[in-house]
Formats: C-alpha cells, sequence, structure tokens
C-alpha cells in the first residue's frame, strides 16, 4: 500500500470561528493584505469579520480588492505590488477560488522576483507570505491546495502554480458567508468540489486514505442533491457543502485533477462557462469512458451518491445543470486539441484520447 | 459543524519508502541522533535502512539506543544530552511508541532547558529539533501525534508532554520492518491501534472528519483479526494494520484517549501489562458503559467491525487477549483511585464516577 499524505494547512470549521479564534491571525504578523473581490467579502460578512479579529489583535491591513472571477497572471503581479507597497507580512485571502488562488499567487510573488516565464515551474526558494484563507464559496478547496491556478492568455487556458510553499496556513470556514450565494453558484460550486473528489478517486496519485477522503465529500455533496435543486439549503446543509468541498480540496492537493479539468478550461476560458458548471457537464462523460475499463472502480465511485451507473450519475447532474450551451463542431474540435495538450490529461487512470476527448465533449454538450 | 484539523506531519508509506524517499531527510539537517530501543531496529531492518539514507545524503549521525520500554523522564533528559553532546541538528526516531515518545521530548529538551517540574506543562518557546518517524509496530500512531508520553513515577502513572511543537516533520512507514514481531506484540499493538481509534470517537473532541479517519481504521483493523489470532499475517494485513494505526494516531492528535487509557496506565505501571493489552482488556466494558447512554454511537463503532454490540465487541477482543492476568480487589481500588483523577478521564463522552471505574476493572478482570 502506497500512501502519501501532506497536509500542513490548519482546518477551523464553525460558525463565528473568525472571531473565536482571532488569536491564530496574530501569530501570522503585524500588517495583513486582505485579497479579495470587488464585491462579495463586503456583503456576506466575512470581511467585517477578518477586519475584527484583526483589530481585536491590534494588527494592521490594507485591501487588494481588485481579483476579478478567473485571475489574471498580471493580477498577481499586481497584488504582490500592493503587498510590498503596504509593507504586508501576511496575506488573508477572502472569497471564491478567484481570490484565494491569486492569493497564493501574490504571497509568492511578494517575497521573491519571479519572471514571468517561470512563474508555473514550481521551483522556489522557501520565502513566501504566510496565508490565512477564508472561502465564502463551497466548491474550489483552494484553502487546503498547494496550487494557484491562472488564466494563461498564451496558452488559451488555465495553468497552475503548484508548491508546497503555497499551503495556507490556516483556513477559517463558516459556513455563513455562503447563505447569499445564488443558486446557481451554490449549484455550480457544489459541482466543481463534486468535480474534485470523483477526479481525485480517477488519479493515479490516488491512495487508500485520499479516497476515504474523496468517498465522505462524495456522500456529502449527494446528501444535498435536493436542496441544490430547490435551491433551498438548510444551515447544516451548507456546513455539509463546505466541509465536503475543502475534503475535495485535500484530495486534489494529493492527486491533482484529471482530463475533466483540462477539458472544462476551454469552456470557461473561450466561453465564459462557470469553472464548477464546465466540470458538471464534462465530469459525467468521462465516468462513462471510465466505466469500460474500470467498471468496478466506477460502479464504487457512483455507490457514494446512491446511484449505481456513470449513466445514472450523467442524468443526476444534467438535472441539477439544467439547459445546456450551444456548441459548434468546430469549437469542440479546437478544444480538444488544446486538452489533449494538458498536463492533468495524463494524471488520470483512462487517458483519453484526442478523439475520446472530442466524443466527450460531443456527447456532453451537443445531445 | 465544528471541524478542526491539523496533521503538519508528512506521511510517506510503502515498501522501502525511506530508501526511495532519502531526500527527504536531507532537508533536516547535517547530523542525525537516531533514537532506538536496545535491539528491534538492527533486527528488523529499520535502522540500517536509515543509515543508508543518512549515508547517501552525506549526512553525519550517531545512535542513542538506551530508551527502554515505557521510557522514563530521566531516559529524555539523558537522550537530549547526547543530542547535545553529539552536535544533532535532527532527530530520527525508529521503533514503537517508546522510542517514538521519546524521542519527541529529546527532541525538544535537545534545544531547550525545560526543569521537570514544566515538562508537561505544554508551554514552550517555539524551538525543537526537526523529527523523522519510523514505527516498527503498527500501534501506538505516534509518528502522527503531538504526544510524548512518559512514565511518572511520581505520580505512579503515565503524562503526557502534548505540545502542536512535537509533532514529527515525517513519518516512514514500511510494513517489513513488522514482519519480524511475535504474535503477542502483533495483537497487543493492533488492539492500541484499535483503541485509540474507538476512544477518539467517544472523546467529546471528535468531529466528522476524525471519525471519518476512526471509521476507517477500525474497519482496517477488523479486517485483519482472524490473521492476528492465527499469527499469520500476509504482508498487505501488515500494511494494513500499520495504515490503520497511523490513522488512529491521527484521531487522538485531535481528540485525545479517553478513560481506557487512564485505566489502563495503572497495569502497565504497577503489573507491566503491555499498555496495547491493557486497552484491550478494558475497551469493551468501557464500550457497554457509553452504549448504556449513547445507544447508537456505539452501535456504529461496533458495526465498523461487523458486530452488533459492545458485549460482542468485548468477545472478540477477549477471544484474541487469551488468558487474562488476576487481580485483588484491593489493586483494583487502587488503580481506580488513580484513573478517576487522570486527565483524559473527561475527555469521553461519557465520564464514569469511581464506582463506574471500579466497575469496569472488576467486570473486565476478576470475571
Amino acid at each position: 500500500m502506497n500512501v502519501q499524505f501532506f497536509m500542513p494547512t490548519k482546518v477551523i470549521m464553525g460558525k463565528d470561528c473568525i472571531a473565536a479564534n482571532a488569536g491564530e491571525l496574530a501569530a501570522l504578523g503585524k500588517k495583513a493584505l486582505i485579497v479579495t473581490g470587488r464585491n462579495s467579502a463586503k456583503a456576506n460578512g466575512s470581511l467585517a469579520d477578518v477586519i475584527a479579529a484583526l483589530s481585536a489583535n491590534g494588527q494592521k491591513f490594507e485591501i487588494f480588492d481588485k481579483v476579478m472571477s478567473n485571475p489574471t497572471i498580471d493580477c498577481v503581479y499586481d497584488g504582490a505590488k500592493a503587498a510590498r507597497d503596504a509593507g504586508a507580512d501576511f496575506i488573508v485571502a477572502i472569497g471564491g477560488g478567484s481570490p484565494m488562488d491569486a492569493a497564493k499567487g501574490i504571497a509568492l510573488l511578494a517575497r521573491q522576483d519571479i519572471p514571468r516565464e517561470e512563474l508555473f515551474s514550481g521551483k522556489y526558494p522557501n520565502d513566501v507570505l504566510p496565508m490565512a484563507f477564508v472561502p465564502t464559496t463551497a466548491g474550489t478547496g483552494s484553502e487546503v491546495t498547494p496550487y494557484s491556478i491562472l488564466t494563461n492568455d498564451k496558452l488559451q487556458t488555465k495553468t497552475s502554480i503548484a508548491s508546497p510553499l503555497i499551503f495556507p496556513k490556516i483556513a477559517f470556514l463558516d459556513a455563513k458567508y455562503t447563505e447569499g450565494l445564488s443558486k446557481a453558484t451554490a449549484i455550480n460550486t457544489a459541482i466543481d468540489a463534486l468535480s474534485h473528489s470523483v477526479e481525485g478517486m480517477l488519479s493515479t496519485r490516488a491512495n487508500r486514505l485520499t479516497d476515504c477522503l474523496a468517498a465522505e465529500s462524495i456522500e456529502g455533496i449527494f446528501s444535498c442533491m435536493d436542496s441544490l435543486k430547490t435551491g433551498k439549503l438548510s444551515f447544516e446543509e451548507r456546513e455539509m457543502l463546505l466541509y465536503s468541498s475543502m475534503l475535495g480540496g485535500m484530495v486534489i492537493a494529493h492527486t491533482g485533477t484529471t482530463a475533466v479539468h483540462s477539458m472544462g478550461y476551454s469552456l470557461t476560458y473561450f466561453r465564459d462557462i462557470d469553472h464548477g458548471r464546465a466540470n458538471g457537464l464534462l465530469l459525467g462523460d468521462f465516468l462513462k469512458l471510465v466505466e469500460k475499463t474500470f467498471p468496478a472502480k466506477v460502479s464504487e465511485i457512483v455507490s457514494f451518491g446512491g446511484l449505481s451507473s456513470a449513466e445514472e450519475f450523467k442524468a443526476r447532474l444534467s438535472d441539477l445543470l439544467g439547459e445546456k450551451e450551444s456548441f459548434a463542431h468546430d469549437e469542440l474540435e479546437k478544444y480538444a486539441d488544446i486538452a489533449v495538450n494538458a498536463k492533468n490529461v495524463k494524471n488520470g487512470i483512462v487517458v483519453p484520447t484526442k478523439e475520446e476527448i472530442l466524443s466527450i465533449y460531443q456527447n456532453s454538450l451537443m445531445e
């Protein structure tokens, strides 16, 4: 049995956990740069909670709220300049995947001059600002991963900084920040988390412990499916989704993602389809492909959702995702060309050919 | 949902994992003090593997092989002196719980002058030698806990240093080192691990994630019960036990242990009964007590072993433990007096009174 497990991020989850654990922030430094998006952290109360905790500790802060959806490489260089200008000695990231992923790049670039062409090398000296993360959606799991996923215009897709250096020190998980999410965002982010746990189990790097966490996560997300569909999530369900999403992050921190993510990136890059939705549109057909070679593995995975086949799994997700966008055959050809060369494609126990990738796109999006 | 999870130790498990990951040791420093017992690390090949890895890295080492079973406070002060004399800048601990627990105290005292009366305070400056751990039994889980459990003659029991400072940096888990264990040691250590996972689920500090790991661990240990009984464990079963024991360590790193451990310490201190066996003798009757108040919780726990009641659980363990030592009523009275004042008694969802503790001793040991 080969198991590797490394999860240096301290996870603190519970209602009002930031206020109750403000002391954890005190250890990180004297001045924070708060990295967030334009609006949501203000609206959902998370920014106010962070500011109250920092103030209670006598810590100073400045706010960098310029992180857009699907953050760019420019954005992290700008944020790093802001961190240096502010004299920040730690980062607090608040938001969904975009602010969290950007914050990791910012924390690294604030301490190191890395040229753009080496940003994705993963090889850096051991020097980074410590980070505390506050997820406000239940999807990305970025609060417990060593990845910063950035939009790469040169390659017309997303590419990742991957380094154990950029694990956050602390993650504060409070489901109250997810209460104002739209129904669509709740669904898309939940499906992103589901995709992490399912893809983690389909990775060549999966091990018994990551599978155990993935199973817990898949069960948790499926237990909320009916409420996601109606848009009426209880607080306990929001907590279950946030917990399951964190577990999905722990899984991919070890396994990476697979062809589904590689394929989804084009839907986001070229058509601005939400990242979680993009994965959800493709996940069922990828499972169907894997099922041909590994029927027992797929049967096990879907059983955690109370289902018995990849087809049923696909139907369940389709029901949640509603009407699909329409695509021309040429577009999908282009996406398949890009996806087949992506790194994570080779990470799966089944490595689809270009033809299989195109079939998955077609079966998922044109049926 | 309140979840706290902090596990900074990097776990690397697999056959020949030390040789394959020697580079991980290189990062810890130039000279190691290897902390181990008198014999077993030499006999089972683990010491040779560690020396080969250090030598391949060009790292120097000295060996402190004076750790006895149930290590004393004197032992860790002696080891710390050895570390200072050697100029060691990291520790490699090899063995069962005794060398690993001693090594944590040694790593701390090598860097700090802590008077004996403050050793168990848990409050120290952030300064400790980094540690790599190589468990050679599948029981203690010490390789992933922040505890150093030492025999305390003043209190006539065991007491713990508990501090996040003493989490090892790395744990190397290779089941080949457990192949030479006697049948009794294999059983006793497996039951120690089982006790950690079961007690973890009975702790007031349990959370959904520690319960998930505990369930995986209990299932894993029960899957090896028949082979433990015959003494014929396959390599895969040895790996399952080592994995499950590591999970049990992750569980108690968060939850602590309960009355069972408090009660077991007297059996070890006064009668030299192996630690795992001591817990195993008592665990069934503690579960029976808890079952009266929390029948659903106990039913869930024993279900991971394919059982349906605490009574069945007790019978299964009794079958494995064989003939019991005999005890006089007076002795058990004395042990109950000591146990009722122990810290971990209050850590359980059921806190037994002195009378209940005495009953558990009597039902477990005099029936």
